[in-house]
């Protein structure tokens, strides 16, 4: 076996976790970009971010909110070129933090957003710093950010963009829309559980084996739909053990088949993840035996079944979509989950296979 | 819950993986120290560095071999005042790593080995990269360097001399002599055991349960004194877990009790400290009881008697020691055993009882 294993990030849990290590900020400087998205003020993480920047005499400009599933325009409209700042903050779900990742890169270079695709900047992006505000992303602990493009999403990435610290709070998950909640949480363990199938790897096994076992221990609360401070607390840690593992592992077809669901149909990115995730765990089960039954086993449910089920349960009531509208999605899709590491070849005809079963089960 | 969690150091895992990833030393300069132990030679580690060092244009100094439980003297014979020297190789077991630590050190630094417990030294130390040839230390990946001290040991941290990369290659357990494979195992077990009775954290926990499942795997082995390869990587990563275990929650009065055992009587390290885990765990209970039981279960042992039994097997034939040597262990490591987190308040009575029960069992 061989494998690298490395956290670059300092992950700082607990509650109050911003406010009691404020002098974590002071070490990049005294002027800081904030890029939030919209519920940072009703979630109070605003409030404890500048708390911490004021206390350490930093100037921090809170940026316009980040609007969902953002573009490289969006990103660029943010803020663009900024030399004189030394760092950003990122608060929010994985579109702001996401976002904070090219506002890293063009804060600091006088250059279109394509830059970032193509890596045509000079400069090292600022640092950023990592407040997620919901419990899916996995991205304040990833070199990774997915943006919108076309009808797609498409990632760029960098060591540079790796959060210097990831602060997790799960205060702010109380204000959190239900659906949120549940569609982060369904983003979490398709992380997890795509990197568990494609990486070789004992740590990156034991990341994902401990995030199957945390979410064991909450899945009732999400099937309830009702949390208590713990849950929460452990869903949102489990988030970043999901990033953790796609830091290392990577994510699959999974993750890709879902981009179009998502930018056509407005579809959140961790419930469009979760429609195909059950169909393609039974397409690699005799690739992945023994890991896919570890994994139902740490998930407390029965088997491949078990699993399509409780996924059905978190997800609800879903739109079908019609043959014409799965070949689209086929067409923006394919070329690039082929692309992708995944737990077994995977074929064109596969994927519409997939998007069949999950999106139009009565064909 | 309040914790936090970071690996920074790379850990690079697989056979060969020297050799396969020589170009990770040139972001550390032309000019390399190489502290390493007699055994180096012998186990091939030496021959796959330089080969890795040459292949990289890097010129590569190799040190004498660094003697066992070295002193601050010992590490400044080393080598000393080497300023133009960029970075520092150790490979071997925790006396060459903790050894290399002290001269990243003193090579930046013209300044005597007491100011590596003091830091009146100015300059930041050479970058180290660790390559651990036994199942032990952990210290390729945590900030501390424990020397011997008169009667004891003692450490010194920074954050400056966490490894930056740490390669493990379990070929190179393979001429490790078979009391040194046990005894490295049980300084592993002990880190991860005593990291996980200290810390509150998710994180932690975690390390540290796959240490104790992992040690239940190999544990057959150990017990027949015969390992597979598979058995060695296991056992080189899981040391490595309980160094990043101990990285976060620290070692408690089981390793201060272990250190004037291994000074006056010459017992190596691992095996000092497993002299008295046992019943350590014994004492402690009370105060654990959930978390001892977890321990247990997961290293498939039949509960605190169990887990003394398993260690006395591993530990084979003890010397026994008069209660006159035992209260000169006292007077050495009471205070410092004292001070330490310990999973429940010790006194120097406990300490005492602790020692004659391990090491003078008919008393």
């Amino acid at each position: 076996m061989e494998f690298t294993f490395q956290v670059p990030t300092e992950i700082i849990v607990g509650q109050g976790c911003i406010r009691k290590n404020a002098e974590k900020f002071s070490q990049f400087g005294k002027k800081a970009l904030v890029v939030k998205s919209a519920s940072a003020e009703k979630n109070g993480s605003l409030a404890d971010i500048l708390h911490a920047l004021r206390e350490q005499g930093i100037e921090g400009k809170v940026l316009d909110s980040v609007p969902a599933n953002p573009t490289p325009e969006d990103v660029q409209a943010l803020c663009g070129y900024a030399p004189e700042f030394s760092f950003v903050v990122a608060v929010g779900g994985g579109s702001a933090i996401d976002a904070a990742k090219g506002v890293a890169v063009l804060a600091a270079n006088d250059v279109p957003p394509s830059a970032m695709y193509d890596k045509s900047y000079r400069n090292t992006p600022l640092p950023v710093i990592a407040v997620p505000t919901t419990c899916g992303t996995g991205s304040e602990v990833t070199a990774v950010s997915v943006l919108t493009v076309g009808e797609s999403k498409q990632s760029f990435s960098s060591p540079d963009l790796l959060p210097k610290a990831a602060f997790l709070d799960a205060g702010y998950l109380k204000t959190l829309p239900m659906r949120v909640m549940l569609d982060t949480a369904l983003d979490a363990l398709s992380h997890s559980v795509e990197a568990y199938l494609l990486a070789d790897s004992w740590s990156n096994d034991m990341i994902a084996e401990q995030a199957f076992r945390n979410f064991a221990k909450y899945k009732e609360a999400l099937e309830r739909r009702e949390f208590t401070d713990e849950d929460r607390a452990l869903m949102l840690y489990t988030a970043t053990l999901g990033g953790i593992a796609i830091y290392v592992g990577g994510t699959s077809a999974v993750h890709t088949m879902g981009y179009p669901i998502t930018v056509l149909k407005d579809i959140p990115h961790g419930r469009a993840c979760a429609l195909t995730l059950g169909e393609y765990i039974g397409f690699v089960y005799d690739a992945n035996k023994e890991k896919v039954d570890t994994m139902c086993k740490l998930l407390q449910v029965d088997g491949i079944r078990g699993f399509q089920e409780m996924l059905k349960g978190l997800i609800g009531e879903t739109a079908v979509y019609t043959e014409e509208e799965i070949r689209g999605f086929v067409e923006i899709a394919a070329e690039a989950a082929m692309k992708k590491k995944n737990a077994k070849p995977i074929t064109r005809e596969d994927i519409f296979a997939l998007y069949c079963k999950a999106l139009c089960p009565q064909k």
